[in-house]
This record gives C-alpha cells, structure tokens and sequence, in this order.
C-alpha cells in the first residue's frame, strides 16, 4: 500500500483517538454549580475571542488567497490556484487544531479542579487527557494536510512526484499565517489580561491570584486558553507541517534521481512512526511511587523517543538503505533531549540561575531585574552550541551517506527532532488546563488540599511551558535553514542561467542581514508596547469598577468580568495588526526593492538574531516567574518579603518576553521565511528578463 | 611634503593643542580646601585603579608580543615583528590617550564647580576644554601613531606603499585590546559603584545622589573617570584607528595600481582635515542667548562637518580626482547629524519615548521596565535604516566613480564619519566632568545655584553620552565590514588558488554565524553579572559601615571611602577576564577549528548580533536614565512619588546597560574582527598546505 495512504490512515488514527479523549474527559464530573459558572464564563469569553480573531484573520486570509491565485505565474500546473487552495486549507486546518484544542481545555480545567479533590494523580490524569487532545488534533491534522495534498497532487492531477511538494509551500504558508496572528492576539491577550489583574489585584488592592472579586479574573483565566492553548497549538502546528513540507520539497529537488519517490515520502514515514509513538507514549504518563510530576511526564517523553527512534531504524533501511540518515534522525531527538535538559536547568527552581535571580531579589527589584536579564541573555549560549553541534553532525552524517547530501541530512534531522510535537504539545497544554483548574478551585472557594494539589501540577507545567518553547524555537531555527535551502534551490530552478550566492562580503547580503535582524527586535517591541498598553486599560478598567462598585471588595457586589473581558479582546485584535503586517510585507519589499539576494540576506539576519532574542526572552521569562515561585516557597523571607515584591516586579517584566514577544518570533522567522519561498519564482524570472 | 609628514605633524599640532587647554584649565582656580580634599580623593581612586588596570592588560600584553613576534608567519618583512611592535605602541597610546584624558577630568571637576558659582557659560568653559583635551589627545594620538607607522614602514624600512597598510594592524589590534579592556573593566566599576551606592544610600537611608556620609560617593566619582572618560576615550581611539587602518589596508589590496600612494594616504589627509576643523570648531562652543546648552554643542560640531567637508571636497579633487569618492565622504558626515538626530529623539526627555517611559512609570516598576525595554528595542531600528542606506549610497558612490569600487566607498564613508571623533568626544567628556563637579558641590556644601548650574550641564551631558555611543556603535559597524573585506582579501592573498565565499547557505557560515551573534548575548550576561555581584560586595561594605560607625548619619564620624574604591577595584579587574578571554579566544577557537571559512561567518553574526544589541541596551539606558529625570522635574508626581521610585528601578537596570555591557560590544566587535585579520595569514596557509 502507498505510503502516503498509511500517513493519512495514521493521521485520521490520531483524531479518532482524540476524539475517544474528549469523551472520557468529557464523561467526568463537572463539579458543583458555581464551578459550572465560572467554567461557563471562560468557556464564552475564549470562543467569543478566538472567534474574533479568526474573523480578521479571515478577512486578511481570502486578500492573500486572491493574490496568490492570481499574482503568482500559473507554472506547469496552475500553480498560483494549487498554492492558494492549499493556503486556504493549511490556514483552516490551523485554525481548527487551536480550536479543537481549546474547547477542550475550556472544559477539561472544571473537571481537573473536580477530579483534584481525589488526588494528584486523577487531577493529572484529566488534565493531560485535555493535553493530549491538543496534542493530537495538532499533528493528526498537520499530517493529514501535508499527506492528502501531496497524494492528491501526485494521484488525482498526476502531477511528477519531483514537482509535488513545491506546491505544497501554500499549506505550509496558510498555517503560517494563523499561527503568526494567533500567537501575536494571543500572546497580547493572555499577558495584558494578566498583568493588568496583577497591577490592580495583588499590588494594589492586596487581594490573591484568582480571587473572584478582580474584575480581570476571568479575562486572566481566559487568557492561559487562548494564548497558551490555542497559540501555542497554532505555532507547533506550522512549525511542523513547514518543516515535512521544506524537507520534501528539497528532496524533491536533489533527490528524485537517487531515490525516486522515497526520499520526498521518508518524513511522511517518520512523521506517522511518531504519531504512532506518542500514542503509547500517553499511557506511560503516571505518577510513580516517587510522587514526582516532572518524571511522570519525563517517562512519556522518553517512552516516545524511544519507540520513535526503533521504527525510524526499520523505515530508513527499508526506505533509504543507509544507516547514516537514521544516524540523521537520532540527531534530531538528541536535540529534543538536550534542549528539554538545558531549558529545565535555567528555568527550574532546583537549580542555580533561578537561585540566582530569587538572592537578587534581597536586594530589590533593580538588582532582580540586572539579573534577570544576564540570565536570558546567557540561556541562549547552550541551545545554540547544541543547534550548531546538531547541525555539524547532521550535515556530517548527511554528506557520509549514500546521498552525499548534507543539507537532507540536516532537515531530516528537523523532521526527527519535530516528530514527537504531539507528545510535546500534550505535556504542554497540560500546563493551562491545571492553571485554570487552580483558578476554578480558589473563586468557587474549593477545599485547601484541591488547591495545593493543581498548584504542585502547574509549577511543573511552568517548566514545562519553558522547555516547550525551547523545542519550538530550537525548531523553528533548523527549519528555517532547510527553508532558507529550499528558497536557494527556487530561485536557481526559475532562473537557471543566474548563480545566487549570498556571499557575506557582497553588500547586497549584509543590507539584508542587517534588516533581517532588526526584524525581531522591532516586532518583539510592538508586542511588548501592546501588552502594556492593554495592561494600561485593564488597571484603567478594574480601577474604575472598584471605585463605582464599592461592594465589591466586601463581596455583596458582583464585578462585571464581560467588560474587561471585552477591551481585551479588542485592544488585542486591533494590536496584532501591525506586528501582523510588519512580518508579511517586509520579506515582500525587500524582495522586490532590493532583490532576491538581499531578501536572502534577510533570512539569514532575521534566523539569527530572531533564534537568540527568541531564547532570552522565553528562558529569562521562565526563570523569572520561577524565582517568585522559589521565593514563595519560603526562601529570602518568603510570600510578602520584600524580596518576594522584587521578584513580582521581575516576573510583570518577564511575561510579555516569555508569553508574548518571544514565542511570536517563532512565527515571525518562518512567515517571512514560507513567504521568500513563494514569491522566489516571481524574483527570480524578474532577473532573467 | 609628504602628506604622511603633514598628518604627524598635525596630530602633534593637535596635541600641543591639547597641552594649551590643560595648561588653561589647571591655571583656574580650585576652591575651598574641602574641595580640594574631595577632588584628591577622587583623583587617586581614579589613578589607583587605571594603575592597576593597565598593569593587568599590560601581563597580558606582554603574552601576546610574544604570540605576535613569534607565531606570526615571517612573511617578506619580519611581519611579525613588526605587527607585535605595532601592538605594544597601539597598546601604549591608547592607555596614553585614556591616562592624558582622565588626569585633566580629575582636575578639571574641582575647577568646573568652582566656575559654577559664576554661573553656566564659565562653568561650560572649564568642563569643555577638559573634555576637548581628552579629545585631541584621542585623534592626535590616534592618527600620529597611523601616520608615523606608516611613514617609518615606507620610509626607512623600504617596505613598498602596497603592502605597509597590513602591517599597521598590530597597533589597531593593541588599541582593539586595551579599549576591551578598558571598557569591561571601567564599566563594571562604574556602575558596580553607582548603583551599589544608590541601593544602599537612596533606597535604603534615603539620603540623596552624592552625599558625603554614603561611604561608595567617592568610588561613584571615580567611575565616572574610569569608565565614561578612560574608557570611552580608549574605545573611540580604537574605532578610529582600526577604521583608518582598514581604509587603507583596502585601499592597498585593490587600488595601488591605479592610484598609487594617494588611495591609501588619502584616509590620513581626511583624517588631518578634519582635526584642524575641530580645533576650529572647539572655538564656537559658547552659550547663546537662547541659553540653551545642547544648541551651544551642536553649534561647535556643525561648524566642524561643514569645515571638514569643505576641506574634503578639496582633498577629493586633489587626491582622487573624483567626485564621488567625496560624496561618500558625505555620507559619512550625514551619518553623523542623522545618528545624533535619532539617539537625542529616543533618550531626551522633550520627545515621546521618554515621556512613554515616564508615564508607565505611574503603574509601578513593571510597566516602567516593559516599556524601557520595548523603547530599547524599538531604537535600533531607524540607526539601523540609517546604516543600510548608508552602506547602499556610499556603495553606489564608490562604483560610480572612476575607481569602480563599493567598498572603498564604504571605506571612506567610515573614514569621514570617525574623522569628527574628537569632536564628539569633547561633547560627550565634558559630562563626566560636570557631573563630577556637581558631586564635589554636593560633598562641599557649595550654594545651591552651583549644583542647579552643574546639574544643568550634567542633563544634557547625559543626552550626549548616549548619542556618543549610538555614534561609536554605527561607526564600529561600518569598521567591522571594512576589516572583515580586508579579512577576505588577507585569506585571498595568502591562499590564491582558493575562492573564499561566505554563502549564506554553506553550513559552515551558517555555524559560524550563530556562534558570532551569540558572543555579544554571552558577553553582555557577563558584564551585568559583573556588575551585579560587585555592586552586591558595595551594597554589603556600605551596610557593614553604616552598622559599625553609627556616627555617619549623624556626620560625628567619617566613612571610609577607601574600602569601597578598593573592593570595586578588585573585583571589576577580577570581573573583566571572563569576557575579554571570550572575545580574544573566540575567533582564534573558531578559526583554528572550523576554519576561515566558519570564521567568516562568525564575524558577520558578531556584526549583525552586537550592532543591534549594543543600540538596544545604550539607547534603552539613556532613555530610562532621563524618563527618571523628566519625573523629577515635577511630572507625574515628581521627586518621591510612586512613580519617581518606579523609574529609579528603571535607571538602575538601564544603567549596566547603558554604560557596561552596551558600549563593550563596541570592542568586542572589533577585537574579534582584527584577531581575525591578524590570524587570516595563517589559516589561508592552512588550507593550501
């Protein structure tokens, strides 16, 4: 049977048992009335928002479906429409894996918060269900895109296998654009609402996290599930099908004569053998005798990576006959470790940078934040070691094959390293549900013990928040090259009479590397200036309610969630637009003003510098919040201490880094990067007439 | 005559120039004998600890002669001997040029608040000419040692004009050194004093900026010397060094056969121009009517562009014969207004930036730091426009002219720019100054209106020390490229059958320039750490004498000013290894193990990545820096509001920013960049063998 046709089996396997998920997390109880209530609040204010935001997405999306269809040349097979239609089906695809998974984490943090009351272990139990359902529906339907395009294209309008995955970059740039929106709305959304409850709730008024007389409280809640679940899903679900799409479309290029269709089906084989992994991987997810949350999880991960790693050995003898690529793919997953162990040492409490920040802390905020800050900028320097040791050894073993071809070695290692994104995902998004629980648990005034028992779950998912954003940047960054690659190898396809070289020392490359890397900054800038400004109205907003309502502090008047609920949905929609528009027209200005080999140069500058500003801000961030956490414990004086205020400050500031602007330069990177792939033919035939 | 003869002689014009200010300055009077006492103590901290300083950089320089005369491949002029002779001269100068500056500061401080009891324009005067020693002796001593090597290569030692320039990099790679150096080390002394004396002094006793009972006010003094005057003077040495020497090394390797000696001397005749026009330019610092102090600075550099571009239009004509080599030096000049332009929009407390800053201030120390850091962010972009269209124009200028030749366009674009760096750093060192002599008048008791005359001056030599380094930054940048082209045609030279390219796309560049852009983030991490541990050692010293000697409050008994000097002594010389090991063994590392090639993609990522964390980090703390000052003067509740302490967070994270990590990019830039030059010999030997 063909290949393709057991990835689209293994893909829609994967939803169906996402669907058996929803149903036994579904089937558990919902907990008392007022549980339901403020469930039911979320529920609303995350479906009224993500609603919202798909809605202007759309309205931008069909503007880009109308330019693709008919801007881009019409190539062999209708390209401009092929392109466009998939754009229009990755973009839905996307957005329905946030959805999915979003309405099931709305539902499953009631009945985390329930469960709790039996223990660590039901509590976990329900929570990564929820998880693992985003989890799923993520790569299910990543892999089911990717596979039923491609067979469509090479079964039903016969078009030469070699030719296939180049029209595939329209999915690919469809899931990009959600992912871009919804990780900037999102990311706005979830930290504006959140720091504004903050400001007014803990710092001012001196009343706890989630306590149900904040007016913001549900705006908070609601922000974890957009900007946590459904951006985050959003973000790996491109990540993902970029980087299958980018290593097929260059083996396409440089393989077909060696291997004919195996080479461009292989990462369609390695992505259905992880599916398949991280199904088992989820039963392994049980807390032993050692009551240890984090290796529970670890126990998953592992389990994953190693049947993984046994059915990537069998498919690369039987599909590539050379052990030097299945060396390639073990490259991949030794990343995913590597960087899962680096994250954890800098952002969990156990060890000495969050120790650090916590001391730094006794000497007040300014020192926190000096601290803070050498911390996120020194987190960069091992992951991009393992990055360059990865991208050394994967080339290497790349070239020692059969194929002599470094650069399939480096993007086979990318699809390795991103095959396990189910199991990732899930012992991510495990993270919000338990979070919201935690909230549900303290306004509907729930025992003590229910509390204790969701708070020790999302100290964990903290970590594991941090590890996951790793993973996606590290990522994003190797995609990015196998990108960059593919962008080369259009380029030379369209104008074959011209060699694109992007020599540093050309004055062209270094315009664009400058520019490419200014991109970052000036796109996490924005965001951060959003997040404040939302912020700025959400204190505005509680402020005003707290003085209008004068019972509400006494509890006799109910605070009006809808409204902050209400501005921070419009300021977030209305401020993603900028950033939005900066990452989709810069890569077409520069393409067009200044030429392919600038825009080349602009890759190049906006992987570096987006990979480390990326890094620091998602690391430093988590390593701040941590600190308060460590503090909390009863460290320097504890809850309260002035150290503690110190360390509040630090993680108001780490936030917007590790919530907004720092995973959105993720989508950043590989929207300008899927958008120099497909206008490359245009520049390219620009040159040769 | 020789135009070599006519530079040295008119950098030693400029000198004694020099000797005429400080005989000026010393002849002023000094004040009371408490003043006197103050201004002693900070003189011998200052002295004591540059001693020590340059006794630790000159152990290591002593290794590297060594290094240099004996590991240096022969070459057809004993070249290794005579690049380590070059490296000991360019170290000696430039700690010259840092000791010559310094010593009048110290001097100059006492003397400025003694003429500030006769009111602004007496006080500008004596704090000017200080400054405008520091700057002459930077230029004159800079372009004397270019100048005379070069003469003495050619003259005496029969070395053929063509190849004397490659020669010349062993004294900009001493200058390279001491300003790494120089700025780590006096840059963790500076602020380590500085904010560990506001932790203790402000924060915590509440008694103001510059008392004398806090027992760190005199290590605070002599930071200011150490770092905002030795060390920037060390670094603006070297940008302007390194970037002549790299014109010329161009100019050598592509144009002796069609211009002769005039393509690489002409760099030196730009270089004279320009010193003589800020001789004349010193003499137009004067306060108008307007009273307005920033108006009287820009007077006296406006004059200097347009008597340095008059003169340049006819150097071009005479030299070059070409028109267009003069509108690159244009370029140049405009970089200079724009850059100035820019940095004073985002760091002055009259435009929005600022005053965002300020105002989310009101909401407490987070939103006051989120907003900080996004403004830092922000700032980088439109100095990064500047620069590319820059490089665009005098690229352009360059191939149109009748040398056909972008990059020496680019050359003599950096040429023009740098050749004003006495200017600037008489705008920029005269701040120090004041704002020492406001500390001597805060100590001594002196009338009010002497420290609102001293303030006064210090507000906009705040605005002016940051547009100095967003200046030294821009220019550095242009420097690098030109030294990493004179990189590629050294490597060229010595290995002609090999064609070196640097494509974006050959992994090797693409690990290299990841390993480059992570320097500045690892670099940078340990300045702050540096900053924060020693600042930690202050904050114990002054806790433990404010506990022992109860009489300091009460002014019954004296502190003891000499522990803090000596601690922030020793720990800034202990704390400056670390990263100047990092930036001198890093591309030696990477060269010799991943080769020239890697190497080159090092210097690219270290360009790129530092260009734009050093704006980010130089802009972002000016700007903090007056948002704290504008809440001062009375907005958004003044002095001791919420607000005002938000910002005093604020100004304390921005102030390693702004005065450690930012400007010591500046260096490491450069270092890394002549190390590789200097080692380009030998790894082109390498790989032919």
């Amino acid at each position: 049977m063909n290949v393709t046709v057991i990835a689209m089996g293994i893909s829609i396997l994967a939803l169906l048992y996402a669907v058996v998920l929803i149903v036994q997390v579904m089937r558990r109880p919902t907990g008392n009335e007022k549980m339901v209530s403020i469930a039911k609040a979320i529920q609303e204010g995350a479906m009224a928002y993500l609603n919202r935001q798909f809605m202007t997405v759309a309205v931008f999306s069909v503007i880009v479906f109308l330019l693709l269809a008919f801007a881009l040349p019409k190539g062999n097979y209708n390209n401009g429409v092929l392109i466009a239609v998939g754009f229009i089906v990755g973009a839905i695809f996307s957005a329905l894996a946030g959805y999915i998974g979003m309405n099931v984490s709305v539902r499953a943090n009631v009945r985390t918060a329930e469960a709790a009351k039996n223990g660590l272990q039901a509590a976990l139990s329900v929570a990564f269900k929820g998880g693992s359902v985003t989890g799923l529906a993520v790569v299910g339907l990543a892999l089911l895109g990717v596979s039923s395009f491609y067979y469509v294209f090479t079964t039903f309008l016969n078009i030469p296998v070699g030719d296939a995955p180049k029209l595939l970059i329209g999915f690919g740039f469809g899931a990009s654009l959600v992912s871009l929106f919804a990780r900037v709305g999102g990311g706005i959304f979830t930290k504006a609402a959140d720091v504004g409850a903050d400001l007014v709730g803990k710092v001012e008024q001196g009343i706890p996290e989630d306590d149900p007389r904040n007016p913001a409280v549900i705006a908070d809640n609601v922000g974890d599930n957009v900007g946590d679940c459904a951006g985050m899903g959003a973000d790996l679900f491109e990540t993902y099908a970029v980087t299958l799409i980018a290593a097929m479309i260059l083996a396409a290029s440089s393989l077909t004569t060696m291997l004919g269709a195996a080479g461009i089906e292989y990462p369609l084989v390695l992505g259905s053998i992880a599916v398949v992994a991280t199904i088992a991987g989820t039963f392994f997810i049980k807390i032993g005798r050692s009551k240890k949350i984090m290796m529970a999880l670890y126990k998953g991960m592992f389990i994953t990576g190693l049947i993984s790693a046994v059915g990537f050995y069998f498919a690369t003898q039987y599909y590539i006959h050379d052990i030097n690529i299945f060396y390639a793919t073990l490259v991949g997953l030794g990343i995913t470790l590597f960087i899962t162990l680096i994250t954890e040492y800098y952002t969990a409490k156990e060890y000495a940078p969050v120790q650090r920040i916590a001391k730094a802390s006794q000497t007040g905020a300014g020192t926190n934040l000096i601290t803070g800050l050498a911390v996120g900028l020194e987190s960069t320097f091992l992951p991009v070691i393992l990055v360059v040791v990865g991208i050394f050894l994967a080339y290497y073993f790349g070239m020692e094959s059969s194929l002599n071809n470094g650069i399939y070695g480096i993007a086979i290692a990318a699809v390795a390293m991103l095959s396990t994104t189910g199991m990732v995902i899930a012992t991510d998004s495990y993270g919000p549900i338990t979070d919201n629980a935690g909230g549900i648990a303290e306004m509907a005034n729930l025992p003590e013990n229910v509390r204790k028992n969701t708070d020790a779950l999302d100290s964990v998912g903290n970590t594991t928040k941090a590890v996951t954003k790793g993973y996606a940047i590290a990522s994003a960054a190797l995609a990015a090259l196998v990108l960059f690659q593919a962008y080369t190898e259009e380029l030379t396809a369209n104008a074959p009479s011209v060699n694109f070289i992007f020599n540093l020392t050309d004055y062209r490359v270094l315009i664009g590397l400058f520019l490419g890397g200014i991109l970052p900054f000036l796109f996490a800038s924005s965001c951060m200036e959003s997040v404040g400004k939302t912020a700025y109205k959400v204190v505005e907003e509680v402020r005003h309610q707290f003085r209008t309502k004068k019972g509400i502090m006494t509890g006799k008047d109910k605070p009006d969630y809808g409204r902050c609920v209400d501005i921070v949905t419009k300021s977030a929609l209305k401020e993603m637009v900028f950033p939005g528009l900066l990452a989709v027209f810069a890569p077409i200005i520069v393409g067009f003003l200044l030429g392919p080999i600038s825009l080349g140069g602009m890759l190049g500058g906006v992987i570096v510098s987006g990979f480390l500003l990326a890094l620091q801000m998602c690391t430093g961030g988590g390593a701040w919040d941590n600190a308060k956490k460590y503090i909390e414990d009863g460290h320097f004086g504890g809850k309260g201490s002035d150290a503690h205020k110190a360390a509040v400050v630090g993680d108001t500031v780490g936030d917007p880094f590790k919530d907004t602007a720092g995973p959105a330069i993720n989508s950043l990177i590989k929207v300008i990067n899927t958008i120099a792939l497909i206008i490359a033919p245009i520049l390219a035939m620009m040159l040769v007439k």
